[in-house]
Protein backbone atom coordinates (compact mmCIF):
# COMPACT_ATOMS: atom_id res chain seq x y z
CA UNK A 1 0.00 0.00 0.00
CA UNK A 2 1.15 3.26 -1.02
CA UNK A 3 0.59 5.32 1.96
CA UNK A 4 2.40 2.35 4.16
CA UNK A 5 5.44 3.52 2.26
CA UNK A 6 5.31 6.76 3.69
CA UNK A 7 5.97 5.53 6.55
CA UNK A 8 3.07 6.90 9.18
CA UNK A 9 0.75 4.74 10.71
CA UNK A 10 -2.06 5.62 13.19
CA UNK A 11 -3.55 3.11 15.64
CA UNK A 12 -7.10 4.70 16.70
CA UNK A 13 -10.65 3.54 17.90
CA UNK A 14 -12.37 3.22 14.16
CA UNK A 15 -15.94 4.92 15.98
CA UNK A 16 -15.13 8.27 17.49
CA UNK A 17 -13.21 11.30 16.64
CA UNK A 18 -11.63 11.07 20.13
CA UNK A 19 -7.82 11.35 20.89
CA UNK A 20 -6.89 10.30 17.49
CA UNK A 21 -8.40 13.64 16.01
CA UNK A 22 -5.60 15.42 17.21
CA UNK A 23 -3.28 13.41 15.28
CA UNK A 24 -5.21 12.51 12.23
CA UNK A 25 -5.98 16.87 11.76
CA UNK A 26 -2.08 17.73 11.79
CA UNK A 27 -1.62 14.75 8.70
CA UNK A 28 -3.89 16.56 7.13
CA UNK A 29 -3.36 19.76 7.36
CA UNK A 30 -0.09 19.02 6.20
CA UNK A 31 -1.33 16.91 3.50
CA UNK A 32 1.19 14.17 4.48
CA UNK A 33 -0.10 10.50 3.74
CA UNK A 34 -0.75 8.30 6.60
CA UNK A 35 -2.61 5.13 7.44
CA UNK A 36 -5.36 4.95 9.98
CA UNK A 37 -4.72 1.61 9.98
CA UNK A 38 -8.00 0.65 12.41
CA UNK A 39 -9.87 1.71 9.50
CA UNK A 40 -9.13 -0.53 6.80
CA UNK A 41 -10.91 -3.59 5.84
CA UNK A 42 -10.07 -6.37 8.62
CA UNK A 43 -8.41 -8.73 6.15
CA UNK A 44 -6.07 -5.63 5.66
CA UNK A 45 -5.32 -6.03 8.95
CA UNK A 46 -7.97 -3.31 10.16
CA UNK A 47 -10.37 -3.30 12.74
CA UNK A 48 -10.12 -2.09 16.71
CA UNK A 49 -8.45 -5.49 17.04
CA UNK A 50 -5.28 -3.58 15.40
CA UNK A 51 -5.40 -1.15 18.32
CA UNK A 52 -5.80 -4.20 20.77
CA UNK A 53 -3.00 -5.72 19.40
CA UNK A 54 -0.77 -2.65 19.50
CA UNK A 55 -2.02 -1.55 23.47
CA UNK A 56 -0.29 -5.59 23.67
CA UNK A 57 2.58 -4.86 22.56
CA UNK A 58 2.90 -5.95 19.26
CA UNK A 59 4.00 -3.11 17.45
CA UNK A 60 7.76 -3.69 19.15
CA UNK A 61 9.38 -0.49 21.16
CA UNK A 62 7.50 0.94 23.62
CA UNK A 63 4.19 -1.20 24.77
CA UNK A 64 1.89 1.87 24.82
CA UNK A 65 -1.18 2.38 27.50
CA UNK A 66 -3.35 3.35 25.22
CA UNK A 67 -4.18 5.06 21.89
CA UNK A 68 -3.67 7.21 19.65
CA UNK A 69 -0.57 5.17 18.56
CA UNK A 70 1.92 6.20 15.97
CA UNK A 71 4.18 3.85 14.06
CA UNK A 72 7.20 4.98 11.88
CA UNK A 73 9.38 2.46 10.78
CA UNK A 74 10.39 0.78 14.17
CA UNK A 75 9.76 3.47 16.44
CA UNK A 76 6.29 3.55 18.61
CA UNK A 77 5.03 6.89 19.81
CA UNK A 78 2.22 6.99 22.32
CA UNK A 79 0.39 9.90 24.42
CA UNK A 80 -1.22 12.54 22.30
CA UNK A 81 1.64 15.41 23.02
CA UNK A 82 4.37 13.26 22.59
CA UNK A 83 2.91 12.69 19.21
CA UNK A 84 2.22 15.63 18.33
CA UNK A 85 5.70 16.89 19.40
CA UNK A 86 7.59 14.53 17.31
CA UNK A 87 5.63 15.55 14.35
CA UNK A 88 5.38 18.96 14.52
CA UNK A 89 8.76 19.78 13.35
CA UNK A 90 8.39 17.35 10.68
CA UNK A 91 4.77 18.46 9.24
CA UNK A 92 6.08 21.98 9.25
CA UNK A 93 3.73 22.32 11.70
CA UNK A 94 5.45 23.87 14.21
CA UNK A 95 8.67 25.64 14.68
CA UNK A 96 11.85 23.72 14.59
CA UNK A 97 13.84 25.94 17.05
CA UNK A 98 13.81 25.23 20.83
CA UNK A 99 11.56 27.66 22.34
CA UNK A 100 9.38 27.58 19.50
CA UNK A 101 9.00 23.62 20.14
CA UNK A 102 8.42 23.77 23.89
CA UNK A 103 5.81 26.53 23.21
CA UNK A 104 4.03 24.50 20.97
CA UNK A 105 4.04 21.57 23.48
CA UNK A 106 2.64 24.07 26.41
CA UNK A 107 -0.14 24.79 24.49
CA UNK A 108 -1.13 21.43 23.26
CA UNK A 109 -0.95 20.49 26.40
CA UNK A 110 -3.30 23.15 27.92
CA UNK A 111 -5.82 22.32 25.12
CA UNK A 112 -5.68 18.49 26.49
CA UNK A 113 -6.36 19.88 29.86
CA UNK A 114 -9.53 21.56 28.70
CA UNK A 115 -10.38 18.64 26.75
CA UNK A 116 -10.13 16.32 29.56
CA UNK A 117 -12.00 18.63 31.88
CA UNK A 118 -14.90 18.69 29.21
CA UNK A 119 -14.94 14.70 29.14
CA UNK A 120 -15.03 14.30 33.20
CA UNK A 121 -17.56 17.14 32.98
CA UNK A 122 -19.71 14.21 31.85
CA UNK A 123 -18.48 11.39 33.85
CA UNK A 124 -17.66 12.39 36.37
CA UNK A 125 -17.60 8.72 38.55
CA UNK A 126 -14.24 7.95 35.96
CA UNK A 127 -14.35 6.80 32.71
CA UNK A 128 -14.87 2.96 33.88
CA UNK A 129 -19.03 3.84 34.34
CA UNK A 130 -21.67 5.05 31.76
CA UNK A 131 -23.07 8.11 31.75
CA UNK A 132 -26.48 6.91 32.83
CA UNK A 133 -24.71 5.81 36.03
CA UNK A 134 -23.77 9.13 36.60
CA UNK A 135 -26.30 11.55 35.73
CA UNK A 136 -27.04 13.39 39.07
CA UNK A 137 -23.07 13.54 39.93
CA UNK A 138 -22.48 14.92 36.03
CA UNK A 139 -25.51 17.45 35.77
CA UNK A 140 -23.50 19.31 39.13
CA UNK A 141 -19.98 18.72 37.49
CA UNK A 142 -21.41 19.81 34.02
CA UNK A 143 -22.61 23.09 35.54
CA UNK A 144 -19.31 24.01 36.86
CA UNK A 145 -17.68 23.65 33.71
CA UNK A 146 -19.64 25.53 32.10
CA UNK A 147 -20.46 27.99 34.39
CA UNK A 148 -16.70 28.74 35.31
CA UNK A 149 -13.92 26.12 33.66
CA UNK A 150 -14.42 26.13 30.05
CA UNK A 151 -14.84 30.57 29.82
CA UNK A 152 -11.25 30.37 32.28
CA UNK A 153 -10.06 28.06 29.78
CA UNK A 154 -11.57 29.90 26.69
CA UNK A 155 -10.79 33.34 28.32
CA UNK A 156 -7.41 32.34 28.21
CA UNK A 157 -6.50 31.63 24.40
CA UNK A 158 -8.82 34.47 23.73
CA UNK A 159 -6.11 36.34 25.22
CA UNK A 160 -3.24 34.80 24.22
CA UNK A 161 -4.38 35.66 20.44
CA UNK A 162 -4.16 39.48 20.99
CA UNK A 163 -2.96 40.79 18.05
CA UNK A 164 -2.48 37.74 17.02
CA UNK A 165 -3.44 35.06 14.00
CA UNK A 166 -2.36 31.88 15.51
CA UNK A 167 -1.53 30.97 19.32
CA UNK A 168 2.29 31.10 18.49
CA UNK A 169 2.09 34.36 16.04
CA UNK A 170 2.23 34.35 12.34
CA UNK A 171 2.54 30.81 11.65
CA UNK A 172 -0.20 28.18 12.08
CA UNK A 173 1.13 25.25 14.60
CA UNK A 174 -0.40 21.91 15.78
CA UNK A 175 -1.34 23.37 18.92
CA UNK A 176 -3.84 25.97 16.88
CA UNK A 177 -5.63 22.58 15.25
CA UNK A 178 -5.88 21.19 18.51
CA UNK A 179 -7.82 24.31 20.14
CA UNK A 180 -10.34 23.94 16.52
CA UNK A 181 -10.88 20.45 17.49
CA UNK A 182 -11.58 21.34 21.44
CA UNK A 183 -14.06 24.34 19.71
CA UNK A 184 -15.60 22.16 17.80
CA UNK A 185 -16.53 19.80 20.30
CA UNK A 186 -17.82 22.55 22.58
CA UNK A 187 -19.81 23.57 20.33
CA UNK A 188 -20.66 20.06 19.88
CA UNK A 189 -21.24 19.15 23.49
CA UNK A 190 -22.34 22.59 24.50
CA UNK A 191 -24.16 24.45 21.99
CA UNK A 192 -25.96 26.71 24.21
CA UNK A 193 -23.10 27.38 26.81
CA UNK A 194 -20.42 28.15 24.12
CA UNK A 195 -22.69 29.81 21.74
CA UNK A 196 -23.02 32.27 24.95
CA UNK A 197 -18.85 32.85 25.32
CA UNK A 198 -17.67 36.37 24.09
CA UNK A 199 -14.52 35.11 21.74
CA UNK A 200 -14.36 36.83 18.56
CA UNK A 201 -10.60 35.54 18.37
CA UNK A 202 -11.35 32.15 18.67
CA UNK A 203 -14.23 32.17 16.22
CA UNK A 204 -12.00 33.83 13.80
CA UNK A 205 -9.44 30.96 14.47
CA UNK A 206 -11.77 28.06 14.35
CA UNK A 207 -13.64 29.23 11.26
CA UNK A 208 -9.89 29.79 9.66
CA UNK A 209 -9.11 26.42 10.19
CA UNK A 210 -11.80 24.98 8.54
CA UNK A 211 -11.41 27.23 5.77
CA UNK A 212 -7.87 25.73 5.16
CA UNK A 213 -7.72 23.79 1.66
CA UNK A 214 -6.50 20.57 3.01
CA UNK A 215 -8.87 20.88 6.18
CA UNK A 216 -11.93 21.88 4.31
CA UNK A 217 -11.38 18.67 2.06
CA UNK A 218 -11.13 16.43 5.22
CA UNK A 219 -13.98 17.71 6.87
CA UNK A 220 -16.07 17.18 4.14
CA UNK A 221 -14.84 13.62 3.60
CA UNK A 222 -15.84 10.09 4.86
CA UNK A 223 -12.34 10.35 6.84
CA UNK A 224 -13.98 12.85 9.36
CA UNK A 225 -15.23 11.04 11.87
CA UNK A 226 -18.43 12.92 13.25
CA UNK A 227 -18.76 13.32 17.09
CA UNK A 228 -21.37 11.11 18.83
CA UNK A 229 -22.44 9.75 22.15
CA UNK A 230 -19.33 7.68 22.64
CA UNK A 231 -16.54 9.99 22.57
CA UNK A 232 -14.49 12.65 24.42
CA UNK A 233 -17.35 15.43 23.46
CA UNK A 234 -21.15 13.88 23.39
CA UNK A 235 -24.28 16.28 23.65
CA UNK A 236 -26.60 15.37 26.55
CA UNK A 237 -28.52 18.28 26.08
CA UNK A 238 -29.77 18.18 29.99
CA UNK A 239 -26.02 19.45 31.15
CA UNK A 240 -25.87 22.32 28.64
CA UNK A 241 -27.82 25.20 30.22
CA UNK B 1 22.28 35.58 44.92
CA UNK B 2 24.26 32.47 43.13
CA UNK B 3 21.33 30.25 42.22
CA UNK B 4 19.98 32.83 39.93
CA UNK B 5 23.14 33.27 38.46
CA UNK B 6 22.68 29.90 37.69
CA UNK B 7 19.47 30.96 35.86
CA UNK B 8 16.48 27.98 36.86
CA UNK B 9 14.00 30.05 38.34
CA UNK B 10 10.67 27.61 39.46
CA UNK B 11 7.65 29.27 40.26
CA UNK B 12 5.00 26.91 42.26
CA UNK B 13 2.44 27.26 45.35
CA UNK B 14 4.61 27.18 48.75
CA UNK B 15 1.93 25.23 50.37
CA UNK B 16 1.87 21.73 48.49
CA UNK B 17 4.49 19.81 46.97
CA UNK B 18 1.96 19.25 43.80
CA UNK B 19 3.27 19.56 40.41
CA UNK B 20 6.41 21.56 41.48
CA UNK B 21 7.57 18.56 42.80
CA UNK B 22 8.37 16.74 39.68
CA UNK B 23 10.11 19.53 38.10
CA UNK B 24 12.11 20.03 41.92
CA UNK B 25 12.84 16.26 41.89
CA UNK B 26 14.44 16.25 38.49
CA UNK B 27 16.87 19.57 39.96
CA UNK B 28 17.38 17.64 42.91
CA UNK B 29 18.29 14.11 41.73
CA UNK B 30 20.73 16.47 38.95
CA UNK B 31 22.42 18.48 41.91
CA UNK B 32 21.74 21.77 39.68
CA UNK B 33 21.07 24.87 41.57
CA UNK B 34 17.76 26.50 41.09
CA UNK B 35 15.89 28.90 43.26
CA UNK B 36 11.87 28.11 44.50
CA UNK B 37 10.66 31.75 43.94
CA UNK B 38 7.57 31.49 46.07
CA UNK B 39 9.25 30.41 48.77
CA UNK B 40 12.15 33.23 49.10
CA UNK B 41 11.21 35.41 51.67
CA UNK B 42 8.37 38.45 50.74
CA UNK B 43 11.06 40.90 50.65
CA UNK B 44 13.28 38.71 48.22
CA UNK B 45 10.65 38.88 46.31
CA UNK B 46 8.93 35.25 47.61
CA UNK B 47 5.56 34.35 48.67
CA UNK B 48 2.61 32.89 46.64
CA UNK B 49 2.25 36.20 45.36
CA UNK B 50 5.10 35.45 43.14
CA UNK B 51 3.12 32.75 41.75
CA UNK B 52 -0.02 34.97 40.60
CA UNK B 53 2.21 37.39 39.06
CA UNK B 54 4.08 34.92 36.93
CA UNK B 55 0.61 34.20 36.19
CA UNK B 56 -0.35 37.14 35.10
CA UNK B 57 2.00 37.23 32.11
CA UNK B 58 4.58 39.47 34.48
CA UNK B 59 8.03 37.42 33.46
CA UNK B 60 7.29 38.23 29.35
CA UNK B 61 7.27 35.18 27.22
CA UNK B 62 3.94 33.20 27.10
CA UNK B 63 1.18 33.73 29.96
CA UNK B 64 1.08 30.49 31.72
CA UNK B 65 -2.08 28.98 32.63
CA UNK B 66 -0.99 27.61 35.96
CA UNK B 67 2.24 26.61 37.86
CA UNK B 68 4.44 24.76 37.62
CA UNK B 69 6.69 28.22 35.73
CA UNK B 70 9.83 27.68 35.09
CA UNK B 71 11.84 31.01 34.16
CA UNK B 72 15.15 30.39 31.99
CA UNK B 73 16.79 33.64 31.17
CA UNK B 74 14.39 35.38 28.88
CA UNK B 75 12.47 31.91 28.25
CA UNK B 76 9.24 31.09 30.34
CA UNK B 77 8.06 27.39 30.13
CA UNK B 78 5.03 25.97 31.68
CA UNK B 79 3.22 22.73 31.60
CA UNK B 80 5.35 19.94 33.75
CA UNK B 81 5.62 17.75 31.15
CA UNK B 82 6.56 20.32 28.96
CA UNK B 83 8.94 22.15 31.67
CA UNK B 84 10.79 18.23 32.06
CA UNK B 85 11.13 17.58 28.36
CA UNK B 86 12.79 20.71 28.42
CA UNK B 87 15.36 20.00 31.25
CA UNK B 88 15.63 16.20 30.92
CA UNK B 89 18.82 16.98 28.14
CA UNK B 90 20.11 19.71 30.01
CA UNK B 91 20.17 17.40 33.61
CA UNK B 92 21.20 14.28 32.04
CA UNK B 93 17.66 13.10 33.20
CA UNK B 94 16.81 11.77 29.56
CA UNK B 95 18.65 11.21 26.69
CA UNK B 96 19.80 13.30 24.03
CA UNK B 97 18.63 11.33 21.01
CA UNK B 98 15.19 11.89 19.84
CA UNK B 99 13.41 8.51 20.45
CA UNK B 100 14.48 8.23 24.02
CA UNK B 101 13.58 11.94 24.46
CA UNK B 102 10.07 10.69 23.40
CA UNK B 103 10.08 7.91 25.11
CA UNK B 104 10.58 9.74 28.39
CA UNK B 105 7.84 12.42 27.42
CA UNK B 106 5.70 9.30 26.37
CA UNK B 107 6.20 7.69 30.02
CA UNK B 108 5.91 11.05 32.07
CA UNK B 109 2.78 12.02 30.88
CA UNK B 110 1.23 8.52 31.57
CA UNK B 111 2.53 8.91 35.29
CA UNK B 112 0.58 12.41 34.78
CA UNK B 113 -2.77 10.64 33.85
CA UNK B 114 -2.50 8.37 36.69
CA UNK B 115 -1.58 11.55 39.07
CA UNK B 116 -4.62 13.93 37.56
CA UNK B 117 -7.12 10.65 38.07
CA UNK B 118 -5.59 10.28 41.45
CA UNK B 119 -6.20 13.30 42.46
CA UNK B 120 -9.45 13.64 40.72
CA UNK B 121 -10.61 10.25 42.24
CA UNK B 122 -11.46 12.63 45.55
CA UNK B 123 -12.49 15.16 43.91
CA UNK B 124 -15.26 13.99 41.43
CA UNK B 125 -17.28 16.88 40.60
CA UNK B 126 -14.23 19.41 39.67
CA UNK B 127 -11.47 21.03 41.05
CA UNK B 128 -13.36 24.60 42.10
CA UNK B 129 -15.39 22.42 45.01
CA UNK B 130 -13.99 21.69 48.05
CA UNK B 131 -13.73 17.77 49.21
CA UNK B 132 -16.51 18.31 51.79
CA UNK B 133 -18.60 19.47 48.61
CA UNK B 134 -18.28 16.12 47.00
CA UNK B 135 -17.78 13.34 50.10
CA UNK B 136 -20.62 10.79 48.35
CA UNK B 137 -19.17 11.04 44.94
CA UNK B 138 -15.79 10.77 45.84
CA UNK B 139 -16.61 7.81 47.95
CA UNK B 140 -18.12 6.30 44.84
CA UNK B 141 -14.88 7.23 42.24
CA UNK B 142 -12.39 6.28 45.03
CA UNK B 143 -13.83 2.62 45.08
CA UNK B 144 -13.71 2.57 41.16
CA UNK B 145 -10.00 3.83 40.99
CA UNK B 146 -8.58 2.04 43.95
CA UNK B 147 -10.33 -0.93 42.77
CA UNK B 148 -9.56 -0.40 38.77
CA UNK B 149 -7.87 2.39 38.02
CA UNK B 150 -5.20 2.40 40.17
CA UNK B 151 -3.92 -1.54 39.49
CA UNK B 152 -4.53 -0.80 35.73
CA UNK B 153 -1.76 1.72 35.95
CA UNK B 154 0.36 0.01 38.21
CA UNK B 155 0.06 -2.90 36.57
CA UNK B 156 1.26 -1.13 33.57
CA UNK B 157 3.87 0.71 34.94
CA UNK B 158 5.02 -2.99 36.73
CA UNK B 159 5.09 -4.74 32.88
CA UNK B 160 7.58 -2.10 31.32
CA UNK B 161 10.34 -2.74 34.13
CA UNK B 162 10.50 -6.50 33.21
CA UNK B 163 14.30 -6.70 33.18
CA UNK B 164 14.91 -3.53 33.60
CA UNK B 165 16.17 -1.35 36.40
CA UNK B 166 14.57 2.09 35.05
CA UNK B 167 11.54 2.99 32.69
CA UNK B 168 13.87 3.53 29.80
CA UNK B 169 16.46 0.71 30.64
CA UNK B 170 19.73 0.71 32.11
CA UNK B 171 19.90 5.31 32.72
CA UNK B 172 17.19 6.85 35.15
CA UNK B 173 15.22 9.62 33.74
CA UNK B 174 12.58 12.30 34.96
CA UNK B 175 10.24 9.75 33.86
CA UNK B 176 11.74 7.67 37.30
CA UNK B 177 11.84 9.96 39.13
CA UNK B 178 7.94 11.24 38.76
CA UNK B 179 6.88 7.65 38.88
CA UNK B 180 8.74 7.70 42.26
CA UNK B 181 6.84 11.07 43.40
CA UNK B 182 3.41 9.37 42.40
CA UNK B 183 4.03 6.44 43.81
CA UNK B 184 4.84 8.27 47.11
CA UNK B 185 1.59 10.02 46.69
CA UNK B 186 -0.36 6.88 46.14
CA UNK B 187 0.76 5.44 49.96
CA UNK B 188 0.11 8.54 51.50
CA UNK B 189 -3.17 8.90 50.29
CA UNK B 190 -4.39 5.57 49.83
CA UNK B 191 -1.92 3.45 52.29
CA UNK B 192 -4.36 0.36 52.91
CA UNK B 193 -4.53 -0.25 48.84
CA UNK B 194 -1.53 0.68 47.42
CA UNK B 195 0.21 -2.04 50.08
CA UNK B 196 -2.06 -4.49 49.03
CA UNK B 197 -0.55 -4.41 45.19
CA UNK B 198 1.80 -6.84 43.86
CA UNK B 199 4.45 -4.52 42.33
CA UNK B 200 8.15 -5.60 43.80
CA UNK B 201 9.70 -4.00 40.86
CA UNK B 202 8.14 -0.54 41.21
CA UNK B 203 8.62 -0.66 44.90
CA UNK B 204 12.70 -1.40 44.10
CA UNK B 205 12.20 1.73 42.11
CA UNK B 206 10.58 3.55 44.47
CA UNK B 207 13.28 2.65 47.03
CA UNK B 208 16.49 2.81 44.46
CA UNK B 209 15.29 6.62 43.49
CA UNK B 210 14.92 7.27 48.08
CA UNK B 211 18.20 5.99 47.81
CA UNK B 212 20.19 8.33 45.58
CA UNK B 213 22.32 10.38 46.97
CA UNK B 214 21.19 13.65 46.30
CA UNK B 215 17.18 12.52 46.40
CA UNK B 216 17.97 11.29 50.14
CA UNK B 217 19.35 14.52 51.20
CA UNK B 218 16.66 16.15 49.36
CA UNK B 219 13.95 14.32 51.22
CA UNK B 220 15.90 14.71 54.76
CA UNK B 221 15.83 18.51 54.02
CA UNK B 222 13.52 21.29 54.73
CA UNK B 223 13.00 21.95 50.80
CA UNK B 224 10.68 18.56 50.59
CA UNK B 225 7.40 19.85 51.70
CA UNK B 226 5.50 16.85 53.19
CA UNK B 227 2.17 15.40 51.32
CA UNK B 228 -0.87 17.48 53.23
CA UNK B 229 -4.76 17.91 52.54
CA UNK B 230 -4.40 20.68 50.20
CA UNK B 231 -2.34 19.27 47.24
CA UNK B 232 -2.87 16.90 44.71
CA UNK B 233 -2.23 13.77 47.00
CA UNK B 234 -4.37 13.65 50.00
CA UNK B 235 -5.31 11.28 52.71
CA UNK B 236 -8.72 10.81 53.36
CA UNK B 237 -9.37 7.32 55.04
CA UNK B 238 -12.98 6.58 54.19
CA UNK B 239 -11.71 6.59 50.45
CA UNK B 240 -9.19 3.61 51.44
CA UNK B 241 -10.51 0.53 51.73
Amino acid sequence: VSERASGYELYYWTGIPGRGEFVRLAFEDAGVPYVDVARLPEEEGGGDDAVVRAMAGELGGLRPLGPPILKVGRQVIAQTANILAYLGPRLQLCPDEEAGRHAALQHELTVLDLVVEAHDAQHPLGPTLYYEDQKPEARRRAAVFVKQRMPMFLTYFESLLDGRRWLLGRSLSYADLSLFQALEGLAYAFPKSFAKRRIPRLRKLRDAVAARPRIRAYLASERRLPFNEHGLFRHYPELDR
